[in-house]
């Protein structure tokens, strides 16, 4: 591992929890306008349900290059009847739809990323905008040295402009640069293209609604239960 | 100026002082080599004499996309003889050629970043590559939020690549970001595509050489001695 420089961070459910995160302001929303009790876990679920089909669209071709935060907002305006949000204006639902942009991070997350922080080049590799990258790290103070959004690649992962994009943007060699990411799917691809590889377990990301990668399935070079374990791993 | 959410600012020259910092770099490398005395600041014009050139042959299309960090190297190796430094290995030039990436802060930068950083998204945009400017960024503790470089743009500027793709990456209005500079023709084209703009006054520069730039040339949004002078008129 004496190789590695860099580690790029998955985001949504390895650095923040985006489902705790979203319930939360979606029950305080609802308590603010005297919307009655809301399911904010099962409004935060369903908002996400819409993420990978959102940008699969976009992945196939089928669609022009369309940013995280517009499919976000498509999504919520599909859901916000059903989870009595219906009567928001166009600006409260563009300011749920920033929720998104506040996520608060695991609780392990920022103790090891300030840890890792003194080793490595730290950044996201998310298919979160720009923006949403920025705003949740200033917000809670995450230590990136660099942004890696879909929209710099324009692409999205699993699709290799994501992975090379990231890599020729830090003018290293693959396997100078980790992938850190509680999804197996995306450690496969990283690894495909010669990168170094964590997995970092949240089996909780999903909640209820979580059937996969609860586990590791393959031999990663690291297997954690957070970010913190993965600092002790690399910065004893 | 309520619009501004970002700033952007040049590095070379405005926010490092690299004819400093790659003088004492040669300097101290000549007494380690037992070399004698170097004209350490004579040494650093000489090598960044070799910048406008080596990127306009790339912006011109004469030569393909080519890192800032091999056009360093290249003109490195055109002026070692003059300077004494005929005899370096290649380790030696490729470590020397490293101190482009340790440049130093002029001492009013970090305090003013640091202050502007509370109230604003922040980062370089330059035509170093994105090592550079994380591995300068690093070493001293700049406090980017994003990273804005040559290579995210396979463009040099005053290239339109690199100040739309700056204000497109940021998802953000061109009147939403300010470019600080300290050349008046940086925020000439900033201003162009719609950008605000700030002139940091460094007539030390280019030192014998500076023969321009020693003022702003036109009414800039901002014009200020120091980022601290900048920081000190946007969050009083």
């Amino acid at each position: 591992m004496e190789t590695v420089k860099a580690i790029l961070f998955d985001t949504f459910g390895t650095v923040v929890d985006w489902r705790g995160s979203v319930a939360r302001e979606a029950e305080k929303l609802a308590r603010a306008k005297g919307l009655g009790s809301v399911d904010g876990d099962a409004f935060a679920r369903a908002w996400r349900a819409g993420y990978q089909p959102g940008m699969e669209a976009v992945r196939s071709g089928q669609r022009p290059w369309t940013s995280i935060d517009v499919i976000h907002r498509e999504r919520l305006d599909a859901i916000v009847s059903e989870f009595g949000f219906g009567g928001l204006t166009d600006d409260e639902r563009n300011d749920l739809n920033m929720a998104w942009h506040r996520l608060d991070p695991w609780s392990d997350a920022l103790p090891g990323l300030r840890r890792l922080h003194r080793s490595y080049i730290l950044g996201p590799l998310s298919n979160g905008s720009t923006q949403l990258l920025i705003n949740i790290a200033k917000r809670v103070g995450l230590p990136w040295d660099v942004i890696g959004s879909s929209d710099a690649f324009r692409s999205f992962k699993p699709q290799d402009e994501m992975y090379l994009g990231a890599v020729s943007m830090l003018g290293m060699e693959p396997d100078q640069v980790m992938m850190a990411a509680a999804h197996n799917d995306d450690l496969k691809h990283a690894q495909s293209h010669g990168m170094r590889t964590a997995f970092i377990c949240r089996p909780y990301e999903y909640g209820v609604d979580q059937v996969r990668d609860l586990e590791a399935t393959e031999d990663w070079d690291f297997v954690v239960d957070g970010i913190d374990e993965l600092a002790d791993r690399l910065v004893p």
